[in-house]
């Protein structure tokens, strides 16, 4: 059904985000299916056309499969989702909900997480004049999910990739402290990375980047 | 193949926001497929349990199929490109580059754009704290989104969800100048915009929103 999977990530990055590069959710995704993966590496230095031709971002993952080549992590989890019923339920009601949720994650949650985030990453968001701005708007979208993830243990039915993505987007405001008040968020956050395939996959990125030094 | 598409939108929205509220990218795509369609409505005023029950972040829009409940333009783009091959080719590799532009748009562009936007929505963004480092992140995914516009007229062979979304995330920050010094990309958005389908799509919120003053 599938060719060989080859997963393509930098050949190393500094210290900062190692643990949050992208390619961490896809990995989690490969462990959680039990997929058979290769690991190839671009350089994080010099991105040339090669890489571009990949990820015209100059981003990082990207993966391959037989003649595909797909990029942005969003596009990948599906990809995995629809070759591994782990990943992504088959039956139409519960992949349309999966699919809502994947978009909603990046496109609902992570927009509001990632300026929050890079604004308390940079230190002293107390003094920014944006801080009321993103902070507001952060809170506006985790008070909408509190009670979701309070009546529910994953998003829909079993663990898939909705719950994936959700975590993981969760997890770089909550580097910061920016879970702080959803204490539903917390769990499930907690609930997420306490799965073998999350630690699989974070002590892989860490050792992988580790080994590069 | 698809039963009856209901599209719910707010009843009413304020002036700002008229021409960028999320049901446009809906209601071109469905123009554009020339699929048929019914318009509902949620109070913008008043969100309640079943407005959260189909969209959990109390926003709009969201679109029945039958028994199937899609929320988020992307995942509504998605289903729509798998109801029409006229939104979205079926050939496996062409079909993998559209989804990959379709989360680029969202999880990439958009996720530079946004905020870039709010800032610059607020006024007087070269008093804001954060100024460099949004108008830095939007220039630096519109630099290598440059030359893939200018080397060819749509993101993958013909029109397609992934020049639709693409388009649509482009007009925010154009609408404050976002697109000044990338040429290709204002000249992508013009072409996208003049298509009939778009026009169509515009004019219908305009006039639906002012038809509810």
């Amino acid at each position: 059904m599938s060719s060989e999977l080859v997963l393509t990530v930098y050949d190393w990055v500094p210290e900062p985000p190692r643990g949050l590069v992208r390619d961490l959710r896809v990995r989690w995704a490969l462990e959680e299916a039990a997929l058979p993966y290769r690991i190839e590496t671009t350089p994080f230095r010099d991105r040339g056309p090669e890489h571009l031709a990949h990820q015209p971002f100059a981003q990082v993952p990207w993966l391959t499969d037989g003649e595909l080549s797909i990029f942005e992590s969003g596009a990948i989890l599906l990809h995995l989702g629809e070759l591994s019923e782990t990943l992504m339920p088959r039956d139409p009601k519960s992949r349309t909900e999966v699919i809502n949720w994947l978009f909603a994650a990046l496109n609902s949650v992570e927009m509001a997480g990632l300026p929050w985030g890079l604004i308390a990453w940079a230190g002293e968001p107390e003094k920014s004049t944006e801080w009321p701005r993103f902070d507001g708007f952060l809170k506006s979208r985790l008070d909408r999910l509190e009670p979701v993830l309070a009546a529910r243990a994953w998003l829909v039915g079993d663990f898939s990739i909705a719950d994936l993505i959700m975590a993981d987007v969760l997890r770089f405001p909550d580097r910061f402290g920016g879970l702080a008040g959803h204490p539903a968020a917390q769990a499930y956050l907690a609930r997420a990375t306490a799965r073998p395939a999350f630690a699989k996959a974070y002590a892989d990125q860490m050792a992988f980047y580790a080994a590069a030094d």
